[in-house]
């Protein structure tokens, strides 16, 4: 097995658990499981989140409900529970298989009566049927034969962080190796059904039984292992919600179970239809690095998160910022999803792209009423969206332990002030179109999004009659070290770039699509005055920049604040931020992100390298790029090898590669860092591969990493595939 | 037509607008529509509510969230919409025909410009496909030829009582003709679509256009109407939501409606297949009254409207307080449903009692957590339920306008402390299986409903240590104009009975399915210990009772509150807790409802002729009969004719069958009275028929009013149809 696909663990570490689980996630894009241990260990926390399947929280408003553990398949060696921290562990191994999305452990085990087993564990989430989810255990008596049990539950006792979101609606059993357990979420009333099959193989003979614990149905395997001989249990479980099957998940979930399972032993029938599903999306997706190990493994298991988290045929959920893989951020969507992303599935993965973008369409319901109450026409985006695109975002958020402001709670801003996500959302539109030509999406769905957004743009400008230009005060930007600031730059600028495109999009209607023309000119009120007002915020809107022209200004006194050497401040393991406080590190220059670099990267047609040389020196020297935002190192990475800075833009790319492999923001516990892996493969599609979006079509200017031998890469443009493949000359 | 099929509305009065929407609400038990105006009227209240589609709302929790409205058609004559109020209305009938679920309006109407239609609107909810609605608008021009438009929506922006449930996720057409809307609640995120076809018929050219308005989907049909040719438009709408299709609501909407509308004219075929599903429904459940056609016409309408109530095919959900006809207690479920309205079901329609019945099965971990939350074990259900059997009684009400009490809010205390309904669910589960022979829904469900109900009561249960009893203190009783006392005689003497039943019930299993018996000892922890307890609180439970042991004391305490003369009271049209205040009328005896009288009347088997008699005359007096509690007179009805006052009997009946088509509590706006329809079809069954159920079978002994002829209706007796036909002799 090529290495290069697969990400390794040769010791079980507790400190390091939790981290792990996360690592260790796997999924088919419908749901997703951390990697927790089978037979359950003290102190883990397991998850399984499925898209969409959402319900009503204290404070965080909503969150993805952690769903019944499918999981739980525990040996036990005579009387004895195997648990990895009691016994002897005598090897350990993990491996996540990228290429077919298999999770393996094989460790050997000693009991306290001194029986040794060998135990190895497989596990997948079918890409092939979403529904279906499977592990194996295998297990052979290394110095014994006796007595084993096997025990295969559902366990419906699940919470998130203490907070249980489901109530069982009924748990039995069809035989005594097949159970179900029905579950509905407390406030919005989602039901769910588990189902699950134990079959046991390489042994004469086996005694099922079914045990009704309360809201935990388990089926237990008696059997006896002979010494050096394996024993193969097989639990196939299969889970329907009722945004699947309606009402009728039990039955769906029953049939489906009876339909994967009634041909004898399915693990190896199952995993082959899932492989060669994954085949089919690592063939458009891959990218291929040669020369660097450490960068090869990385980038593909950042795309394997990112391939994992997507859904696959769903137009009515999206992405959470830590994908399915933890509790952070609650399943929210932010703008990680349509800036950092999406390019990614663009790209690659045009129907995935286009289902991400029909979430935010369908989800404008909530975005008019989001407009409506701050008195504004058009749809404004939430800052975070959940299941209807209602803002979710919590007002108040418990202050971090240690927090050196000394409060109990947060206010949290965002979702009342950082505006620039409906901008992000209609770039996002745009990007889409330019990279795919997918004219009928933009027709049906993306120029309402556009437009509709922009109306609220137009509502939302203010006129400042002593400047005589248009402005937005009192906002956040993507830097979210810098709360209630004037005129920030990213927004200011985008949301000119988004008037513009809207612009052009109604004059593109008109000639393509005139019926949709009128229909949205009638709908959304783009009258003429509408137009116009849209012109003159275009030709007077504030863009604050430093006396030499050069340096964009973030936002309005910016270049007033405080400026901090950054470098006095190491060694340190947290964020700026958390070590001088919200309000002090508010005073500062110090960001979180850098949101001048981060609009230049986006429109990277409308600066000249000057231009982006002036700024990048003045900006990443006041950016927090450990602790702060883990959106920057990938899109910065990109101006890096713009401005020929190949060293930084390698070490930029590694951080951004590495974050959870080796958990360098000490956050992996509570998820992938969706934005940081799609912003990754924009680092190496855009920033060392140098692709270009021009109106000519896609151009490439490589400047590969000295090290790597060769970069080769996929992508569709405008529906065609294109293979990209750069080599550095061989060193002489 | 039989007259005694029709209920008949000879005139638009406006003070009766609202109540009579409620009167004219027609359903097919998936979904109901009040008896808004096809055309629109301003100041009415339409809705249409789709069981389980709840969405959180401030105070109340969560609401049957008010549906986009599938319903208008509007006619314009000229330039000039047809409005009831405006121009000149020259003859007006509606007619509800209860046989086949059809609602017809006929109407005369001239234009301000003098132009006379006639006008006939025709639409129902089909009963053989439930997601299938359809209306129909028949336009005769009198004395003009000219053009008229129709305008056919699809309206999104509805609410309830100004709060918006819904976000659009899509409105689109598919052609000229055929229009969709697509929503999602914003909380809960359920998904709904409606798609509807016009077309019209008698014309040689029709124009049809949509017309896309933000949310209000339109589609407009222009023709030239001639003199006295009538031109009919049919209106076809299919209604889907996630808990039918799961995401695929839009498919399945326009689907179905290809299906229906593809073989030309709809109307005719669909109400066919409609009225024979009707026909079963009503070969069964109907009551035929002869002598008296006010009751007769009465009582159908209170089936029919028990009948449109009820889920046919959905175990997930029962009926709410005020059926689905109105906003009054927001969709939530009370005891109304199991201790009033299942008997009907259980009777005459066993699948729909069935699936009753299992909505409290499934919702058994909301009790689960409700009884956690107490302190307790086992299962307290919620007082009043919804989606998921969570608690979601409002803890805090606003005060009705005029209060005497000068609160602006008033604290809810059902919730909290009402605690009987675990009993009445039990009780409900054990009629039903008298009733019905169900064992294999008392071994699968059943069985678990009381047993894991009496575990709550073995734990709630109270040893008062002085006196040596059991007690149950701070309770809420049906009567609900006494709240926080101590040993409430329904609520006790009913746990007593459901304890008892319980040990019963173990006894059974352990015979007649020892597997289950097993199951359930262990997940419930029935180890003999609890057993021995239950029977200790049932030897030692408190009951109190008058010094003559005969009149029992509803509660303790209860014969030293202060005795009012509800005569001095007269004449008042309000009740007598709106009238002297919450806390005064706690310090009476005045009653809402008699909670001695209602357990007499629940337990026949157990009580005596002189129990009953001084019972009655001790409660009767003191209890509102007028706007206390609709439930009473129905119940009471059945006592009435065991004491042999007919005359009594015959009047409270008819307060019963009468409530909302003569609006006799006031507010019949907010919905209709199911639990008076089921306490009035008791009363016909229990109380004129003299219908008991023995160990021995069903015993009749009737008693009807003196001028009726004969009363006739039928049951299912353990499965077999029993036709029961009793008559007065002819006057001689």
């Amino acid at each position: 097995m090529d290495h290069t696909w697969l990400v390794r663990e040769t010791e079980f570490r507790r400190p390091a658990l939790r981290a792990q689980e996360a690592v260790f996630t796997i999924g088919n894009g419908y749901v997703s499981t951390r990697g927790t241990f089978e037979e359950g260990l003290i102190g883990d926390l397991s998850a399984t989140l499925i898209h969409g399947i959402f319900d009503n929280a204290p404070l965080v408003v909503t969150e993805l409900a952690n769903a019944p553990d499918w999981l739980p398949l525990a040996p036990r060696i005579g009387d004895e529970p195997v648990q990895l921290d009691v016994g002897a562990l005598l090897h350990y191994e993990r491996v996540l298989y990228l290429q077919n999305g298999v999770l393996a452990r094989t460790f050997r085990w000693r009991s306290g009566t001194g029986q040794t087993v060998d135990i190895r564990y497989e596990r997948f989430m079918s890409l092939a049927d979403k529904n279906v989810l499977v592990v194996r255990c295998q297990i052979t008596p290394v110095d014994f034969s006796g007595p084993i049990t096997l025990h295969a539950t559902l366990d419906g006792n699940v919470d998130n962080a203490g907070l249980p979101h489901w109530n069982k609606v009924e748990q039995g059993h069809t035989d005594q190796q097949t159970i179900f357990l029905q579950s509905a979420t407390r406030a919005t009333g989602i039901m769910l059904c588990e189902a699950a099959r134990l079959q046991v193989e390489g042994t004469p003979e086996v005694d099922y039984a079914v045990y009704q614990r309360e809201n935990v149905p388990t089926i237990t395997a008696r059997f006896r292992g002979e010494q050096g001989q394996t024993i193969t249990a097989e639990k196939v479980v299969t889970l329907f919600t009722s945004y699947d099957a309606g009402r009728n998940t039990r039955t769906a979930a029953l049939a489906k179970l009876a339909e994967v399972t009634g041909q004898g032993p399915a693990y190896d029938r199952l995993l082959r239809a899932s492989a060669q599903a994954w085949a089919t999306y690592w063939a458009d997706s891959d990218v291929e690095i040669v020369g660097d190990d450490e960068a090869q493994v990385a980038t593909r298991y950042m795309l394997f998160q990112l391939l994992i988290a997507a859904p696959r045929d769903d137009e009515y959920v999206s992405i959470g910022a830590k994908t399915l893989s933890g509790f952070g951020y609650r399943g929210h969507v932010f703008w990680d999803t349509e800036i950092f992303i999406l390019p990614f599935f663009t790209f690659t993965q045009p129907q995935i792209a286009r289902n991400l973008l029909l979430y935010r369409y369908h989800t404008l319901g909530g975005a008019h009423r989001k407009a409506q109450e701050g008195g504004y026409k058009g749809a404004q985006y939430p800052w975070e969206s959940a299941l209807t695109g209602e803002e979710v975002t919590p007002r108040w958020v418990p202050a971090p332990a240690g927090h050196p402001d000394g409060q109990q709670q947060v206010r949290v801003w965002t979702g009342d002030i950082e505006i620039h996500i409906s901008s992000d959302i209609a770039y996002a539109v745009w990007h889409y179109w330019r990279g795919t030509g997918d004219d009928a999406v933009m027709i049906q769905y993306g120029a309402e999004m556009i437009l509709d957004t922009a109306v609220f743009w137009g509502c939302r400008a203010e006129w400042d009659t002593r400047a005589e230009h248009y402005e937005f005060t009192d906002v956040i930007g993507p830097d979210e070290y810098h709360e209630h600031v004037d005129n920030n730059f990213f927004t200011n600028y985008l949301a000119r770039w988004h008037l513009q495109r809207a612009l052009d999009l109604t004059e593109w209607l008109r000639q393509h699509a005139p019926a949709k023309a009128d229909e949205l000119t009638e709908r959304l009120g783009l009258t003429p005055a509408v137009c116009d007002h849209w012109r003159h915020i275009i030709d007077r809107l504030y863009i604050g920049r430093a006396p030499d022209g050069k340096v964009f200004e973030q936002f309005e006194g910016y270049f007033r604040r405080r400026d901090v050497n950054l470098a006095t401040l190491e060694p340190r393991h947290c964020s700026v931020q958390a070590l001088l406080g919200l309000k002090a590190t508010n005073e500062t220059q110090v960001l979180k992100q850098p949101d001048v670099l981060m609009l230049l990267s986006l429109l990277p047609e409308e600066f000249d390298e000057a231009t982006i040389q002036a700024n990048w020196d003045y900006y990443t020297p006041r950016t927090d790029l450990t602790y702060g935002s883990s959106l920057a190192p990938g899109i910065q990475a990109i101006l890096a090898t713009r401005i020929g800075d190949l060293d930084m833009a390698y070490h930029l790319y590694m951080q951004a590669a590495l974050v959870d492999l080796k958990d360098l923001r000490l956050n992996t516990e509570h998820g992938i860092h969706g934005a940081t892996a799609g912003a990754m493969w924009q680092a190496v599609v855009f920033g060392f591969g140098g692709l270009r979006l021009t109106d000519q079509g896609i151009t490439a200017s490589p400047r590969l990493p000295a090290h790597w031998q060769r970069l080769r890469f996929k992508l569709f443009e405008r529906g065609q595939p294109r293979e990209f493949v750069f080599e550095n000359p061989p060193p002489s």
